[in-house]
């Protein structure tokens, strides 16, 4: 597996144009999030423009969590370029089980074979079983509860499946690895799991291989988060301190810092 | 009337899930503050899920900052969705006077009966008397001069009516109060008002007595930004430290904290 | 020319409303920018409302970051409303060169006649000379290779045309000035030259003459960087540290400050 260091340093060097189509929560964060890590973020959904500039980014993002219908056509023709220029694009599927508009939207744009689906646990087994989940945008589930769903997602869909929570878990259902890095303060920030999501596309629109990218995207982003705990006095300079440490960390640290464990496929 | 120490040890016991549909500039520091508060917020607007969240969530707002046709729809569908599931509803009539389309929204939406009323001085006065009011979205008018017209309204539609700004008053027609927290920094950072709804929908939503909720919210918010103006050094540093005071304050310094003045009816 | 201290000091004693319609990225750090600088900001786009606010507000800032078909109805519409009222406005033609759809956006609101145009480099670029330029929102162009293309663009439009970046260039067609003020964290936060656009939009809106007051904001915004920056630890207390200095920098600080090189038309 490639060190998670070098595969930051290989992110850093490509400054990925990242294209997201996300919610009206997470794109600011976002946007500052990918600047932090040394991504070049572009929040472009207009149905206009989304799919041609699919074709020019080096990744895709799209996320659902404040859907509407006109977005979803944009999402669904923005996927669909970016599969033919051949760029990898991401999947999360924010409260996918939470309504029946949501769990239709999943299924088209699954459909469409994302290159990493990122959800929390309720999310990810809401996809892979067709379930409902009621209560809002928060996990309801474990993430150990999620691992069998994550492991049939990647088999049923080619999709590498991460679960993120307080351990994350990353499976393309051959490979599987725990990421331990976090804070209990992540969830006290909104968007911090989308912004996530734009962090592991820029890894895989540098090229990172796509497995290993995921588990080197989560272990940098849970380690900013110890980073920043260590110093905050609550989710507001949690969330400041947060960017400095994105911005700061260096390959070397995130090599030491990183609590990964890699298991049987 | 309830200690808000105890509202507020109530509200984050629930936790409960808050569905806002607001502004593009509030819907991410609303979602932090509730979060920091210790509420579920979900940003749910779109027509086509709504009215179906709203049955769900356990209190809902509605605030017309960035309003358009479309998102009225939702708003009105959301809103009598709500009232059907008995659900409490906060309305945030942003700028209502300032343009034809807010005042007709504005109309619409009080005509559904909301739980709650939170506005500053003029908007309050613009719902009340109907008339217009025209410099954007801060207030023209002292709290103290909107007491008259917010008892008319709470006496007219059955809601409860917030007047927010240096002093804050609330009333249900009967009942009345006057919450003296707060600090002058609030009003220079954008959405505090929209986020306080949100917070306010938090302690309706938790089961909390209306009246009673709402000054223990109103309470809580102001003490959190006195506790935040004594480290800053201007608005940002205010607005990062507001968030860590929300996620700080306990139900016993909320407690010594508020100063709430009750008044006859 | 107008020393900037003084157009800052009239800046604030007007506290104009500045209309803003923008993308949803720039929307909330743009109202704090704007209420931390001393300003009124309104975030209003909607079709139903965006001309007649117009109409009421000092200034308008149209950007076209996130823009839709319909977005650009109401700027067509909040554009000739302002120019009815005789009010400035200002034009932000974010990554004007990346789609078809941009480039037949900026040359539309362009023939609208804009008081001034503020861009990075490859934007105005982009918009002097009709080309493309592909790689999203930064500019991949030095600002001195865009003076000339400034210069042509006021003299063919009758804007004053400001292009920023590490040392900043404003020209009426016949003045010129570059203003040395900034620091390299600032590209780091995202929305920031957005968020310019605004505080120029207030200067105008205030009535300080539009090539003074222009220039007045673009050095007043680069020494808050330079305030922000020398206490910061990356870009997230860097963005903290920027809006407490917009708050503290006072008329003296800007002049004393300010580097500004005028420069023979």
């Amino acid at each position: 597996m490639t060190a998670p260091g070098r595969a930051l340093e290989h992110m850093r060097a490509v400054a990925p144009l990242v294209q997201n189509i996300t919610n009206y929560v997470a794109m600011n964060p976002m946007a500052n999030i990918l600047l932090a890590a040394g991504a070049s973020p572009a929040m472009v959904h207009a149905r206009e423009e989304a799919a041609e500039f699919a074709a020019i980014a080096d990744a895709l993002t799209i996320n659902i969590g404040t859907l509407s219908a006109a977005w979803l056509e944009s999402m669904v023709e923005a996927a669909a370029a970016a599969n033919a220029a051949a760029k990898p694009w991401v999947l999360d599927p924010v409260a996918v089980g939470a309504t029946a508009f949501r769990r239709s939207a999943g299924e088209r744009l699954l459909a469409l074979g994302p290159t990493l689906i990122r959800g929390n646990a309720s999310e990810i087994i809401a996809l892979a079983h067709r379930v409902d989940s009621g209560k809002g945008v928060d996990s309801a589930d474990a993430v150990s509860a999620a691992e069998s769903a994550a492991t049939e997602l990647a088999r049923a869909t080619g999709a590498v499946v991460a679960v993120t929570g307080p351990v994350d878990f990353v499976t393309d259902g051959t490979r599987a690895a725990r990421i331990a890095n976090g804070d209990a303060l992540m969830p006290r920030v909104t968007a911090l799991g989308c912004a996530l999501t734009g962090v592991a596309g820029a890894f895989l629109g540098a090229g990172c291989e796509r497995f290993d990218g995921t588990v080197a995207a989560l272990a940098y982003y849970g380690l900013a988060g110890e980073i920043a705990a260590a110093e905050a006095a609550g989710p507001g300079s949690f969330a400041v301190r947060f960017l400095d440490a994105l911005a700061g960390i260096g390959p070397d640290d995130l090599d030491a810092g990183s609590r990964i464990e890699g298991l049987a496929g």
